[in-house]
């Protein structure tokens, strides 16, 4: 495990997982690599070549035990784990993302949050009080945060973000409109206009 | 340009626009595909194959001219054109993307919203009305919206999404937790949690 696995693959993995959970969800115990790709618009190269790199999985002949691959899956990227989550921006997104985690992802704990606007810091969103910047600052040096989501304006972000070494946190969820690196945490940047103008491509293109 | 590309070259394509828009703010006027690969994280040989598609950019050994190349890339995207898009769904997640798309993208214009709970039925929301369901689906075969957006819960998305036909919507922009497919029209299925997935891999592999 310890080879070279691009980026490409590893953002595969998500989209797997939640097409092998569906056909669980649907009684479906097998799964060929070639019945997958159709059902995902993949190549069963493709799918084959992406799983090998984490070894051996399904035979020839057998195809892939539904259950058993979803639950590999998991391990792998550590969905068998919980992490505490912290949101640094409140508004609208912020608050639609707290939303979605506590309803759909388990494996997800909520444990601070971060406004520096008046109408927000200091009231409770999702039972959880809204701290101010410095508030904030204090309370991740706990040591407790495996996450850091960053949903708000550049500057305010930029400036926390700025300060996490010796925190423990080891993951940025990027919604600001500018990618940000930050030295010995991943970063994970999502531009949500991406998959508009890629869309748009598309509705420009079509048969 | 009638030949096939895949999808993961057209999902490259809103980067490579923002990395080279970015550039262009910065005052820089030529790039190679070397010093872009660099930036972005990918080799250079990806970029001139994915580039390759679309025709020739640059010339070998002068690389590619930032100004153009954001322009072609526009072009070939469409975002040279202007595109009214309808929201269903105005909660949390629909209004942080409203905001987000009047605060920052001109080409996309909001003409419609719909949202059945009666807190937000017949409210504005960035200066338009928010409509019912049945109102909202007379709104529809007007015949002026390019784009749906699907920031609703399943149920009312599903029955609006089934009465696309002759509505002259070409594409859906889907934040719904499950994949939807609808003939005639292309729908980008957006997954929040696949990011935070993909990073949750990542930060149980930090070197």
């Amino acid at each position: 495990m310890g080879n070279y696995i691009s980026d490409a693959v590893i953002k595969r993995l998500p989209r797997y997982r939640r097409y092998l959970r569906n056909l669980e969800k649907s009684g479906v115990s097998r799964v060929s690599s070639k019945e997958l790709g159709e059902m995902m618009d993949v190549t069963a190269s493709q799918i084959r070549q992406d799983l090998n790199h984490f070894g051996g999985f399904g035979q020839q002949g057998y195809g892939y035990g539904v259950a058993e691959l979803g639950n590999s899956l998991e391990q792998i990227m550590g969905l068998d784990k919980t992490y505490n989550i912290a949101f640094i921006g409140c508004g609208r997104l912020g608050q639609a993302l707290i939303g979605y985690l506590n309803g759909n992802e388990p494996h997800y704990k909520i444990v601070a949050l971060c406004d520096n606007r008046p109408e927000l810091a200091g009231t409770e969103i999702a039972g959880i009080k809204v701290m101010d910047k410095e508030e904030f600052k204090v309370r991740m040096r706990k040591g407790d945060i495996d996450i850091l989501a960053l949903t708000a304006p550049a500057r305010i972000a930029d400036e926390v973000a700025g300060d996490l070494e010796g925190t423990g946190i080891r993951g940025v969820w990027n919604f600001g409109h500018t990618d940000i690196t930050i030295k010995g945490v991943h970063v994970m940047n999502v531009h949500l206009s991406d998959s508009l103008h890629a869309l748009t491509y598309y509705i420009n293109h079509l048969d």
